[in-house]
């Protein structure tokens, strides 16, 4: 509610940093991509870990299947900070930063933890990734004066998800 | 409500099928890619008209925005149809095809709005590819036995869209 | 021999619908990318059988080996399953169909097969990959009113392969 | 047939030299590809030209099908570029290059070719672009022993191409 | 030279933040790769302008050139957006944050040039972009503890350039 | 200095072939990227023989930082090879290689070097192949007439690199 409320103040004084101003600008932000990249990140390391303690397998699907893991996982985090990228870099304004002055450090830290999820396969640091990006659609939606609700997503590894109450 | 029983049926009756089988499998799939990248189509083409009924502007700030309308109209209208592939492709299963007959020809006309969408800037066209990947979504979701509502996308051409209720 | 005669009736009656209207439009449509690329697929399940059955290699070099064939057995994969959408989605009209109603059904195996490629390294199911492509192509040919025959390709594996007979 | 007796000769002489060594290396390399993208620069020029030429149309439909006609020409100029690259950098051997001491200019004239190819549209350099792709083609079936024929292709600009006479 | 001496602190009392960590991490960071993409938005200004401002040419030539330049602008202002993220998420740490506090700013202030420079032909806004991108370049190279220097760029627009001073 | 010298005669006769006349063409070359890339090839080298010869490591850490080594060592090895190409296929003219008749075979050896470091983890390779871009470096500063100095590149592994000297 009192992000509301700071938006509509914020409205009222900054109009145009309020604005949305992307690359085109074509006002279509929706960090639901980065959303989806992050949890196919955790899904992945669930895999990878699946498929190292299970039973024997021969060679070659072994390592057919690993190394998709591994790539998909890589796509998806790179997929994930380059969208967090577009809407922090694009949309985000001063005047936003202004009134949350913790975006700056979140996007930093949301940067870490996706380099972190293409190092390691450690899941801990994967939830770590999707709560971040959780944070920042949180933001981004008041920002927007949308409202959020938190569901868990509807596909593996079903973690809670912050969605847009349309 | 028709969908989720013939989906429960299916569900006892080709267990296999119904299961997810992507291409790593992972069983992340969400129509959401689809539906954001054919709403930007149609954003474009009402940037197209914008630009090209509004006042006189210098030759280069016209070619340089209408270029990167027609660029970005492009790269969406593939990436829908890219995705919407990806699902039939890879998720929908001989025995969804069996429960809901209507898939193939959804999926080929969404082929051709897609392309028409490609070669003009013809507004009805992209509300119709729109449409028709709302239709594809709503399918999807039934069979994966969640609800459904519709509300405006919070975010231009703000059209009306299909959106799982979680 | 029939499909010409098909093919002749259809244009006579269907004009429209027998022109082609690709996403340009061009006109150049050409199965050949996606039966070089399905071919490329299986010899990368046989490099990575010679592989895994070889002499012991050192580490880094039989990971960098296996790994790169696993790439490109992907990227042709999906390069398969792209060119065939393409021409399915842009190329095949209603009226294609309607005279060879095998089509839909053949689209959605070519993806399962092309799937399972990337899944596994199972050569039988390389070799159904593409011998389903083969018969995609074939009916594409018959459909221009180009004749066709089977020859070896010139490359390993060296599986018959449909061609236009110019 | 010189090129088939040289091409023994060479086999005899030459043994590692005239194995295909690509970056797997897996012995599939094909201009046909080089050939289509050329072939569909050619297309693009003949589409510009026309449309330049039309009776007027709406604004936004001029620059939508100009765009799109200028970005496939140039994403087929380097895709032929490329093409050709892969296999005179990595099948091409010094051994080949001994016994067809054209080579190092012929790819040299190709991309010089290519590049007017997307800095006009000149149908005259497109149509050059396809006939040096065509002697290059002839010159690598001649090193894999493989007797070529040519044929007017089966699609718009329908211009004659060298095929393997499979 | 202040540079440096907090540098030295900086490696001394922080010693795990100052080591290099890159998303492999492998420590190989450049910002010239940004640099020199940034310079080429600027010369596909220039070019712009000239095409715009010089004598007629015909309608086909012209849509040609202005359309590859504005794409190759588009490229890349994004690509030089890429980089420095990649340098600002995986290799700036929150010691160098500390120890150059208007780093968060300068990484804002240089999406916000980035974006306008492909939304406009404004050279002037593409010489603040090149400058702010030195600005980073600059502060990267002392926290690596290289000395540098700055010399005009040896191409048009042969704007100055930081370069190490190797 | 002998090529400043033939450079300046080059210029004085060969007026045109001396102007840099690349895609666009927008005269902005710089092997720099080419160099880093190869640069790159070798670290990623290094860090899988640490990897192989380091303390046991779970089996799903070892097989992500595997992968990771071994694709980003493919792509730079391949944007390497690319960025020569640009080069030498666009910028290099029939003049320039007259007057440096060692281009051609210098352009075919970087290719197979290329394909070598992507087929192999062999480190001698590696530097074979970041000595012959340096070897094309110098060749393309001369032509350009601007001197060159040799220093270590500021980063791992820190081989002596062909700067400009600005």
């Amino acid at each position: 509610m009192i992000y509301q409320i700071l938006e509509k103040l914020d409205k009222k004084f900054h109009f145009e940093g309020a604005q949305a101003h992307c690359d085109i600008p074509c006002g279509i932000y929706d960090p639901s991509t980065a959303q989806i990249a992050a949890l196919t990140v955790v899904r992945m390391m669930d895999l990878m870990a699946d498929l190292a303690g299970g039973e024997e397998k021969s060679n070659v699907d072994f390592h057919n299947s690993m190394e998709r893991y591994v790539t998909v996982k890589e796509e998806h985090a790179e997929k994930a900070k380059h969208e967090i990228r577009v809407i922090f870099g694009d949309f985000i304004s001063d005047a936003h930063i202004a009134d949350h002055p913790e975006l700056p450090g979140l996007f930093h830290k949301i940067m870490k933890l996706g380099g972190k999820a293409r190092q390691t396969a450690d899941r801990e640091n994967g939830v770590a990734f999707v709560e971040a990006i959780n944070d920042f659609a949180e933001i981004f939606w008041a920002i927007k004066g949308v409202a959020t609700k938190k569901a868990k997503a509807p596909y593996a590894p079903a973690l809670e998800t912050v969605y847009p109450d349309l």
